[in-house]
């Protein structure tokens, strides 16, 4: 199958953020097999032809960090406290979470990322195989595997059942920690053991707020950021989630070992976790990429907003307006994430060979008319809903707004029936 | 002609911010005819009936700050300082604003604003006879007058001359200041005293930034807004944009007086000026709305985002998740707003009486779904490409996602014909 999508503006998040005016891009099964200049036409004919009448075409983003199933605890417990927070959420979780409520959530989750240009996430959760299932259905690339944590969790398995099951069911090419103060530094040190031997890719929440950082301290005379090294746990094959809370010295030591951080400014900001030192931790050299975070906490998967918060927020605080500007924001959601995740070299950029995860947005968009810079369009004025057409893996996953691998009615049908129990 | 929408959520933003699950709403000419709970039948038969299946019904958003015609600027100077963003507009600005060109661009953003679920706006820019004209064929509910500054302008009026049309025009409902930094105080003196002789209502900017404060201290020895004091110009009917900058005073004496702000976060943040002291404000007295800025500033006139920015902001930069939940933030953006702009008595809220200015969004975008409180949903999870129906004084300006009252593949084709000229 050859699909041809011409008369694009092609945003590549190439090397050196190279933009076609009206280019051509031809997917050829799943892969970008051409990337052409106006007036040069491909080298075969296409099965299918798609006029962008101009608009932008656009790698799809990747989501560094997120707990897709949530989405059934989407606005559950807003506008609270950490403690607040977890109180309302903590008995629900506890209660309706099953194999076949994650399937749920995961499958709204899929729908609602499809719809908002998302392509791809690293998804942290319980249950990751049915969700991992879900994804394969919806033609969503899939980052997951199991988690850990210091207690039994939702699903009733103690630490020690979990890492027998991950020894008996792996190589894994994730492992999840939840984070350094759910866990002890023994039980933290085993899954890095099992990441090294197994070669598996390692993810977890780190450093969020100040009060997970004095309680670590507290508790073992060092940050989640000294624990995490202490274990050898730095690296470009990790994945912080949020790194709010840093001093000089981590950002420095994270740029040194080519770390990755998740940025979840919207999750940070709804939290009051504070604002993550983005500029710094790049200018040190680590990998940035771009988060959601769960639904409970930051209530949508729609980066999008994300891009806009994270170009506005670190401009505003630190009063200066040159600071992260939307070339450089929209990387972070496209390939930044995508080197964070360890899929770098198949997505995140429009380039001949990788994978072809597209996303066309509305030409006749109010809101993106007129258009001098694309970045500065994508990040500054684009919303999820001009999102029309999406591929992933070659697949046509969105067609005109709609899902063609999700049954969306029948899906929010069960979502609201099993939330109106909550 | 009668409009039934039945079935809808409801959100009142009423005193109590009631919201009605399967309610029905009756517009009856350009008023909101009935309220009604589930189960109650509408007094008369509808020459309309729109089916909500269950989604949210809100009252139309109101933009208390914007530059209208200025969409046709949209991403011209992003990621400078404001040395940079003015030395790149200034001229271009110069160059091809004229009564034809702010035509257009005004029509674009009543297309992009309605298209967003933004009913009503308050807009200062140039040729505002043209805006007012565009606005009626739109039907947008806009408030707009004559501007006042302290050099010629674009159309190249001198403020004497301004001074002269405003007394032969008017009276005006609105006269507009640009800043106590682009006019001396003595001009100041005199828009304020036409505003007070005429019963017109004032708008001006405001202590956007550290630089516009020292600067007009340095000048007159007097902040801005110590300088608008001064002249009596603050008050009920006053509206000043930003207030980003405000000493512990200035708060104190802005609620006293009970005078408006309209809050611009999205622009503040872009443009690097800070964080407006919002919940003080609130808690001082003030009236607050909701403003986007101008489109070079802020890109869209999207307040949807500026929602989410507004309850985001506030709680990561003070560290308390608490404030401005989502409830107050959507007062913010429909009665709040409709307040300051002196309309709140007929606009930016469904109730019976009111004029019929309704937004609907999609029941079944992925987004919305599970909703657990209406506000939260509108607040954190909205977008503007949820908006599928929309009303203003009874008349159907979107239906369906489509401009009723305005041509946009028209629109679109001329600004980009005039922009590519930029």
């Amino acid at each position: 199958m050859i699909t041809e999508i011409r008369n694009a503006t092609i945003v590549t998040v190439d090397a050196h953020d190279t933009v076609i005016d009206g280019g051509t891009l031809v997917i050829d099964g799943d892969l970008i097999a051409e990337v052409l200049p106006a007036n040069v036409a491909p080298s075969a004919p296409a099965d299918q032809v798609v006029d962008a009448h101009g608009g932008i075409v656009m790698p799809g983003l990747v989501n560094a960090h997120t707990h897709l199933a949530m989405t059934m605890f989407r606005g559950f417990a807003d506008d609270r406290d950490l403690q607040g927070f977890l109180d309302r959420l903590f008995p629900v979780e506890e209660r309706v979470l099953s194999e076949e409520t994650v399937r749920l959530g995961a499958r709204l989750a899929f729908a609602e990322s499809l719809r908002a240009g998302c392509t791809s996430a690293l998804d942290m959760f319980w249950w990751p195989d049915a969700t991992i299932d879900e994804a394969a259905i919806a033609g969503f690339r899939l980052q997951a595997g199991p988690i850990f944590i210091g207690f039994p969790g939702p699903d009733h398995t103690p630490f020690t059942g979990r890492i027998a099951k991950a020894e008996r069911t792996g190589p894994h090419r994730w492992l999840f920690a939840h984070g350094t103060y759910t866990m002890t530094p023994d039980e933290l040190g085993q899954v890095g053991e099992l990441a090294r031997r197994t070669g598996a890719r390692f993810h977890i929440h780190a450093s969020e707020n100040d009060s997970e950082v004095s309680d670590v301290r507290a508790r073992y005379g060092r940050t989640p950021v000294e624990l995490l090294d202490d274990h050898g746990l730095l690296g470009p094959t990790t994945v912080l989630a949020h790194a709010v809370v840093l001093n000089d010295d981590e950002v420095a030591r994270l740029g040194e070992t080519r770390t990755a951080v998740a940025h979840c400014p919207l999750s940070n900001m709804k939290l009051a976790s504070g604002v993550c030192r983005v500029p710094d931790l790049l200018a040190a050299g680590a990998t940035v990429g771009l988060g959601t975070d769960g639904c409970a906490s930051s209530n949508d998967l729609d980066l999008f907003i994300g891009m806009r918060m994270a170009a506005l927020l670190h401009k505003g605080v630190r009063k200066d307006a040159t600071l992260l500007p939307a070339p450089a924001v929209l990387r972070m959601a496209t390939i930044g994430s995508a080197q964070a995740l360890g899929i770098g070299d198949i997505v995140g950029s429009i380039e001949v060979g990788k994978r072809a995860d597209i996303v066309r947005l509305d030409p006749d968009s109010p809101s993106l008319t007129p258009s001098f810079e694309a970045a500065s369009t994508i990040v500054y004025a684009a919303s999820r809903g001009d999102v029309v057409d999406v591929w992933v893996n070659g697949r046509q996953v969105v067609d005109n707004r709609v899902l063609t691998t999700i049954d969306l009615p029948a899906t929010l049908t069960a979502l609201r029936s099993l939330t109106r129990t909550f």
